[in-house]
């Protein structure tokens, strides 16, 4: 058992590093290499994840590592006929722009991970989910983004693609009634992290000012005695 | 803008920085300080948030600080309310162990953050919500993990409160009804930093072993090229 850690035990360099994950992170879609990850980081990043907080610490999750490149590809043209759904119900200028997005890296990426949920593991009764029974859900996507980080500071790509059956994918990956699949990531190394999300930089949305987020005591509350003026943590000014 | 991130630019020390934040990040119930928060770190951490991954670039996420001590104890008496539900669910022993954790610093702690999801923020169809309305909220959840890491690197402990009605929470907080409460979150100093989660020191549940968890190619698939043997990348050897 490890003795207790003590608080703000990070240096200053620490915190830096902490920040720069999550500003550098990104979603990345289909600029994978091939390059395979060695198991030991492949171990890594799935003990990151089963770190994350779970609901009455119930750790709801399983990881199923996928290398396979036929259930690669079963995936694969399950994402192109869900995306072929999905194209249709955006019109006339926003559709051929969402027609010339590369959303997915799934057989690109040498590696994908299958994130999922199992919604019994904390019996008849969990702890914290008698009044959210979402809980379970939101825990696995904190183990979720523990992956993208610990994956970031290990120099590795992650794209979460979303446009999948949920059904499809469950017969594909033989996942039982009571699992819920929660993410489908592609994982790889990468030539560049890009400095903006792939969606802003191709004019599909803009990123939100974030005082224009920030509420104080209440919905649409004022903040009375809050100065909104970011210092950029990752710089060494 | 800035210049493309090369990939594989995190030092060996800041990856560590990046896993020590992972694996020593705690839910903190009720071991806080009663010392303020100044608004700069409390604004890192926001923009931290607002910094993670959101679904067609979302960005659904909004953020209401309660510093107010009269909202707070509002929210409080709502948590008691339905914690005193919750406790009536588990009974003989599990009742008694459940009645004596202390599952929330609602005054406690200086700040709390409620963390929404607005659900109608891309408007009539979402990229990457078609097949899976949930993104939004998962997205949100991302966002609430971030502030989580980037308050333990900033030395600041910070528990997740699931206890509470939703219907009750949107009230007190003015919150209208087509925005989603996600996260209810205490945020302030504390102590230490424990080395095992709090349910885990009171016998509530154990950590599962990582390796049972994860599978190869399929649900219950046999990892046939994969050892797990795990290193401590927080650990200086």
């Amino acid at each position: 058992m490890r003795a207790p850690t003590p608080a703000q035990s990070f240096t200053e360099q620490e915190r830096r590093a902490v920040y720069k994950a999550i500003h550098t992170r990104r979603d990345v879609r289909d600029q994978f290499l091939p390059d395979p990850i060695p198991n030991d980081v492949v171990l890594r990043l799935l003990d990151a994840a089963h770190h994350a907080p779970s609901v009455g610490f119930m750790q709801p999750w399983n990881f199923i590592i996928i290398r396979d490149p036929e259930t690669r590809e079963r995936v694969w043209r399950a994402f192109e006929s869900a995306n072929d759904e999905a194209a249709a119900m955006f019109h006339g200028e926003r559709q051929s722009l969402y027609r010339s997005l590369k959303l997915e890296g799934i057989r690109k990426a040498p590696l994908n991970i299958c994130v999922t949920c199992d919604r019994t593991r904390d019996g008849d009764v969990g702890l914290g989910r008698t009044h959210n029974a979402n809980m379970d859900l939101y825990s696995t996507v904190c183990a979720v983004q523990n992956i993208w980080l610990a994956a970031r500071a290990e120099g590795l790509a992650v794209g979460w693609v979303s446009i999948l059956s949920q059904e499809q994918l469950k017969e594909d990956l033989d996942i039982p009634d009571h699992i819920q699949p929660v993410a489908y990531l592609c994982v790889g190394h990468t030539e560049a992290f890009y400095s903006k999300p792939m969606l802003e930089s191709a004019g599909w949305a803009q990123r939100l000012p974030v005082e224009k987020l920030i509420y104080y005591n209440k919905w649409q509350g004022t903040p009375t005695d809050f100065k909104v003026q970011l210092s950029d943590p990752t710089k060494n000014d």
